[in-house]
C-alpha cells in the first residue's frame, strides 16, 4: 500500500460523525504507528445541513454516496448506515469490485450477508472489516480470529447488548416497570428514541451471535430459525424473585456446538447473583468463550456508543494500514461449511416458572400433577399468597427439560379457570 | 513467505513439550488457516534422555542448540528456555541476526532486553512476539497493540501472577496460613517447587508490568527502581480481618501515567469483595486497561500453564504465518520514547495498617498521635483485645497519604516498648 490513504465514510449518524471527527484527532497518530497518512477524500450523507456534533468539510460532501466512487480514489471504505440490504449493501459491494477496503460496523449487514460479501473480498483481494459490529469496543473478533486462532472453541456466549443489560439493570436498581425504564434508556440514549424493537426482542444480540458463531466455529453464517426471546415480557415480579432467590435476570447470546451441532440462541437467562455473568451491569457487554487449551475467556467492556465503537473501527483501519490482506472470517471462504443444526427442541434447562393462580385448594396440585404428566420434576415451590385479592403466586423451579417439553406441557394450562394467565417462563442458564 | 515453513524449538521444559505437540496436532488446522505447512525440523534442551510428557523425535533433538542453525533452514524459532540472559539473550539474537522470526513467552528476557531484541527484528525484518510473556492465554499484547491501537491508555493494571492469587484465593477459603497454602500450590504445580521466590516477591508480575506499559504508552522498557513488594509478608490473620472489612487482598500490577510521568508498580492491594478485581480468583488472571474513546475494558482468563501458554504461542505463530511483519512493540523503535519517571515517594493511598501491641492505656492515643503528627488522618479504627495474652490488634484505615509520609511515620513505631511487632501496611486500591 502507498504512503497516502484515501479514505472515504459513508453515513454520519451518531457512528459516523464521531468516526470523522477521530479520524482527524488521531492523524498523527496514525502515522506514527503505520508510517501511512491518511486523508478523508468523500462523505455522505442524506442531509447535507443537518445539525450535526463535529462540523464537516463541506467540500467533499455527496448527497448520493454513489456518487463518491467519481470523485478522488478511494483507498478504504467506511459504511456507518446501518442497513441489513439496500444502499449499505449497494455501496459495500461497489466498493469491493473496485478493491477497495471496507470497514464497517453494519452487523445487520454481516449477520445477512457476510459470507457472499467475504467471498467479493478474497476475489479482490481486498480486507472486509467488522469488528465493530459485535460488543462495541470490545476486541472480541480479533481475539477469535488471531489471538484465540488455534484453539478448538465449543462455546461462546455473553451479554451482547447494551440496551436490554442497562434497562435490566435499572429495573432491578430502581424498582421500576419495564415502561418506564425503557423511557429512561431513551433519554440517556441507550435505546433508540423512536423504534427500540430490535435491541428489545433479541434480533440485535442475535445478529452477534451469527457472526461470532462464524468466527469461533469457522461455520458459513447459519440462517437456520432460532430460539430467540427478548426482554418485553420481563415483569418487575420476576426481577424482584429473581434477586430474592440469588438470582439475576441476564439476556444472553449464546453459541455452542452440542453433539457436533451448532445450537443459537438468544433468550433471557437467571444466572446467579455471584457468578461473573450476573454482575455485569448497565451498558456493559461481556463475551465469554470456552476454548482448549487455553480455557475460559473473558473480554468486557463498553458495548455501545461511538466512542467504544469508533475505537473499533480505528482498529480494523490500523490493521489493514498494517498490510494485512485477510480472510474476513479468519479462515477461506472455500474451507467454511455449511454447519448442522441443533435441534431447538432438544435445547434443555432448568426452569423458572411463574403461575398467578386463585388461591383455591387443589391449584397447587393441578399444577405440580400437570408438570408430573409431562416428566418435568420440580426442584423448588414457593407460594405466595395475596390475601386481599385472594390469589396466589406460585414460583416453581424445575429439574432439566427440553423446550418441546415445557412448551407442550405449558400449552395446557391455557385452559384452566383457575390460573389467571398464561405462566411466565425464564430460562434458568446452564 | 514460502509455503513450507520450518520450526525449531529451543528448550522442552513444560511449556515447550506441550508447544511441540500441540504443532504436531494443530498443523492441518493452522494450514487451513493460513495456507502454510509447517514442519518442525530441530529441537533442543540440555538433556536428550529425560522423561517428558510427549515423545520426542530424538533425530531433530540437538543438546547444543547453537548447532540448529547449522542444520536445516529455519524460518521460525521458539524461545522456551526462559533466562533473562545467558543462553536465552544469546539464541534469539543469534536467530534474529539471520533473520529468522522469533516467538517466545520468556518475559525475564523480553522486560530486561526487549527493546534491544526489538530493535534487532526491526533492522532484520522479521518479527519479534511474545504474547505469552503477560498474562498467559490471554491475548492483551495483541489487545493493545491492534484492538486498542488507537486509543490513548491512561492505565492498565490487573492481577498478573497466578501463583499468588491461587495462595491468596485459597488461604481466604481454607483459612490456611502462607506457609501451608505455598506447599499446596507446589504440590498442584502451581507454584515451582524450587524456587517459588520470583513469583512470590512480585518480580513475575513486575516483568508483565513493563511490558504491558510500553506497549500500553509508547515507551521504551523502563529500568527504573520501583515499588514492588510480593505477598511473603501477607499474614492470614490480615486476609480475615479483610473478609470482615468486606474487603479481599490482591496482587496487583499496576502502571500509569500520573502527570505524564509514568508510574510503575507491583504490591498487595486491599480491594472491595464486590468489585470485579476482588472476584478474580484462584489461578486466573485479568488486566483492565483505561483507554480513550473506548472506556474500560477487561481481559479475564487463565494466567498459566502450558495450554494457555500455548494458545498464545500459536497466536503468534499464526500471526507471523499471516504474513504480518510488525514492530515488535506496535510502533517503530525510533518512535518509542524513554518516558519521565513519577517520583514513588508521591504515590498517595488509602492505608490499612495493623499494629499488635499490649493491651494498655494510651497505647492507642501513642500510636493516632504519632500518625496526627505526620498529618495522616484516620478513617477508621479497630481495636480487638486479646485478653488471654493481655495485648490487642489494632486495625487503622487512614485517609490517603503518600509514601514517604507513610515511611517516615512507620519508621518511628520501631523504638515503642508497647508497640510489639513493626506494623503491617497494605494499600487500599484506589
Amino acid at each position: 500500500m502507498k504512503n497516502y490513504v484515501n479514505i472515504a465514510i459513508v453515513g454520519l449518524g451518531q457512528i459516523g460523525i464521531y468516526l470523522y471527527n477521530e479520524l482527524k484527532l488521531k492523524k498523527k497518530a496514525i502515522e506514527k504507528k503505520t508510517g501511512k497518512r491518511i486523508q478523508i477524500v468523500a462523505i455522505s450523507a442524506k442531509n447535507r445541513n443537518k445539525k450535526r456534533k463535529f462540523k464537516i468539510d463541506k467540500k467533499l460532501f455527496f448527497s448520493n454516496p454513489n456518487l463518491i466512487f467519481k470523485s478522488k480514489k478511494i483507498d478504504i471504505l467506511f459504511e456507518s448506515i446501518g442497513h441489513s440490504d439496500g444502499i449499505s449493501k449497494k455501496i459495500v459491494e461497489t466498493a469491493l469490485k473496485k478493491k477497495i477496503h471496507v470497514i464497517t460496523p453494519n452487523k445487520a449487514l454481516i449477520s445477512k450477508h457476510g459470507d457472499y460479501l467475504a467471498k467479493l473480498a478474497e476475489k479482490n483481494k481486498v480486507n472486509l472489516e467488522f469488528e465493530a459490529s459485535v460488543a462495541g469496543g470490545i476486541p472480541i473478533l480479533r481475539t477469535i480470529k488471531e489471538g484465540l486462532a488455534t484453539n478448538t472453541i465449543k462455546k461462546v456466549y455473553g451479554i451482547l447488548n447494551g440496551t436490554t443489560n442497562y434497562i435490566l439493570t435499572e429495573m432491578e436498581n430502581s424498582n421500576e416497570s419495564f415502561d418506564k425504564v425503557l423511557k429512561k434508556a431513551q433519554q440517556h440514549g441507550y435505546a433508540e428514541p423512536i423504534n427500540p424493537k430490535l435491541d428489545l426482542n433479541g434480533f440485535d444480540a442475535f445478529a452477534k451471535v451469527r457472526i461470532l458463531s462464524a468466527l469461533a466455529f469457522n461455520n458459513r453464517i447459519s440462517n437456520q430459525k432460532c430460539l430467540m426471546e427478548g426482554i418485553e415480557n420481563i415483569d418487575l415480579k420476576d426481577i424482584k424473585i429473581a434477586k430474592q432467590l440469588n438470582l439475576r435476570i441476564k439476556l444472553l447470546g449464546i453459541s455452542e456446538i452440542i453433539n457436533n451441532r451448532l445450537f443459537e440462541t438468544v433468550h433471557p437467562c437467571l444466572v446467579g447473583q455471584d457468578t461473573y455473568i450476573g454482575n455485569v451491569s448497565g451498558v456493559m457487554n461481556a463475551v465469554i468463550t470456552e476454548g482448549k487449551p487455553v480455557g475460559e475467556s473473558i473480554l468486557q467492556g463498553e458495548g455501545a456508543g461511538p466512542g467504544p465503537t469508533s475505537s473499533s473501527l480505528l482498529s480494523d483501519l490500523l490493521s489493514i494500514l498494517r498490510g494485512n490482506i485477510k480472510y474476513p472470517f479468519g479462515v477461506a471462504s472455500n474451507k467454511r461449511k455449511v454447519a448442522k443444526v441443533f435441534n431447538n427442541d432438544d435445547y434443555s434447562n432448568s426452569l423458572y416458572l411463574r403461575f398467578e393462580v386463585n388461591d383455591k385448594q387443589g391449584v397447587l396440585s393441578t399444577i405440580t400433577n400437570r408438570l408430573a404428566k409431562f416428566k418435568i420434576s420440580v426442584k423448588r415451590i414457593i407460594q405466595t399468597p395475596d390475601k386481599k385479592r385472594n390469589t396466589a403466586t406460585i414460583i416453581i423451579i424445575t429439574h432439566k427439560t427440553s423446550e418441546k417439553n415445557a412448551r407442550n406441557c405449558l400449552s395446557i394450562f391455557k385452559k384452566s379457570k383457575n390460573i389467571l394467565k398464561f405462566p411466565t417462563l425464564i430460562r434458568l442458564y446452564n
